[in-house]
């Protein structure tokens, strides 16, 4: 039986995640919940949000049957990963970890950026993770991002305007600290969306990291890792990943994976603005009630 | 015994409505609860709006003995002024007729441009209740006023261009459908901190209207219309209002008003970011848990 493989956002940003997984894991089903009553968690506390996402996490193991957790929000992975390891006896996979990885394996200086929103910057997870591979970073709250994206301003001037005014002030706050950064990571999952702004306005010769990316490609190796140990055979390749492990970009129509999405609220506007981060139709969305 | 009059918001925006009531009515005590672990409620449905704003009612009325409340939140009034109303025992005073009265005062072409957040636009309570008033209205979302506000670019040339744009797009549609509108209403309670560059960016001739004002001017009417009924005697005053019923522009630092804040979330963030919406202090905010 195909295993069902839980992604969890406090909206629909994490649809990006959900996206770069699909490309990888093809024939995996997939039930993606987005806490959309209590969004936004980034301007929210630790304790609030480890409280609203070990609620999310038991929601898609025991009533989705999730048997791998994936956490597509930068905040819940930064600020509650080990509240919803405690409350799911399943493994669970954020995206800070992959990001810092995907950064190191990019940086020739070891010195990189991070842009985020203001509970992840908070809680330095980026930098806690980035210090922890050796490398540099510096943090910097892009609160206006997220609603530009959700207006749809995806190319506008006034959003270029505003990525120009964050990246100055980050880039000079680098320089201030003798710092040569390289590499800028996208730790906010509304961000690959302004990817194109975002590749124009960065010094030449800076990668822009994508941990929605880098979280799907670190997800099929623990997946693997963890299918392999349940066959006891190290070496093989769990069913869900039977189709070949490569990169499918640009069309997704022809998927067939099997995806269920529910939010807590505004299914409305879920299933209007999910096709732009998840690249297709999101389907029906259903409301679920996790009684907050 | 001085009454308590409870008002409430979704965040901190509603501070605007009270230092416009504290401004009116400063030997009262008040009771702020900003339900900052659920907000913003203007992306959110009417059920879970409905929801919290009775949860945050009760909470003002039964701990903490209001005896009026005031619903500083132009997305709660919009969708759930029934529900709070059915919740409690006491009398409930929205933001949104208040605001339609005063635009109906204000304009003389009969037409108005009405602001707002999505769920206060998607609602149409300004709409119907400026029609009831005999006013024709055009409604326009700006969902990027508040994050802009909130990131303290109040002044900003960026806050400039988007409020150019939406007011643009706000009244080429008002003359395509034939309105000659001379008045705008700020329907969010964050605008009025951008009320300078708004009144720049409007026509001239056209009036800025502003909610929180127009809300706590109807408080007082209402309040003494209640005391006096209370007492029998209806053209007596309530002892709240000893002082003289005039605007305390200006400085308000002498002010002895007891206000008592409290919040779902961030009280750090309430703190910090408040005292630009009260124009003073808030004082230590109290953290309260509404079970959400």
């Amino acid at each position: 039986m195909t295993p069902t493989i839980g992604v969890f956002d406090s909206g629909f940003g994490g649809l990006t995640v959900l996206r770069a997984l699909i490309a990888r894991m093809p024939c995996a089903q997939f039930a993606f919940l987005g806490d959309t009553a209590r969004l936004p968690y980034g301007s929210k506390s630790r304790r609030t949000i480890a409280r609203y996402a070990a609620q999310s996490a038991r929601f898609l193991v025991q009533e989705q049957g999730a048997e791998f957790l994936v956490i597509a929000c930068n905040t819940a992975s930064a600020l509650a990963l080990d509240a919803i390891q405690d409350a799911v006896p399943v493994p669970v996979l954020g995206v800070i970890e992959p990001g810092a990885a995907a950064a190191h394996a990019a940086s020739r200086t070891g010195d990189v950026l991070v842009i985020a929103t203001d509970a992840t910057v908070q809680s330095h997870a980026y930098l806690a993770a980035c210090r922890a591979l050796g490398l540099r970073a510096i943090e910097k709250a892009c609160p206006l991002l997220v609603p530009l994206v959700e207006e749809g301003w995806i190319g506008h001037n006034v959003t270029a305007e505003v990525i120009r005014i964050y990246l100055a002030e980050l880039t000079a706050e680098a320089a201030a600290k003798g710092l040569n950064p390289d590499a800028l990571v996208l730790g906010c999952t509304h961000y690959p969306l302004l990817r194109p702004l975002l590749e124009k306005a960065v010094p030449s010769g800076m990668r822009v990291i994508d941990s929605a990316e880098a979280a799907a490609q670190s997800a099929v190796h623990l997946f693997n890792g963890r299918a392999a140990a349940l066959a006891g055979e190290r070496e093989s390749v769990h069913p869900v990943l039977s189709a070949p492990f490569v990169e499918r970009a640009g069309d997704s129509s022809d998927y067939t994976t099997q995806v269920r999405c529910f939010a807590t609220d505004s299914v409305e506007k879920f299933e209007r603005l999910g096709s732009r981060f998840l690249g297709r139709s999101t389907g029906p969305v259903q409301l679920v009630d996790l009684g907050g």
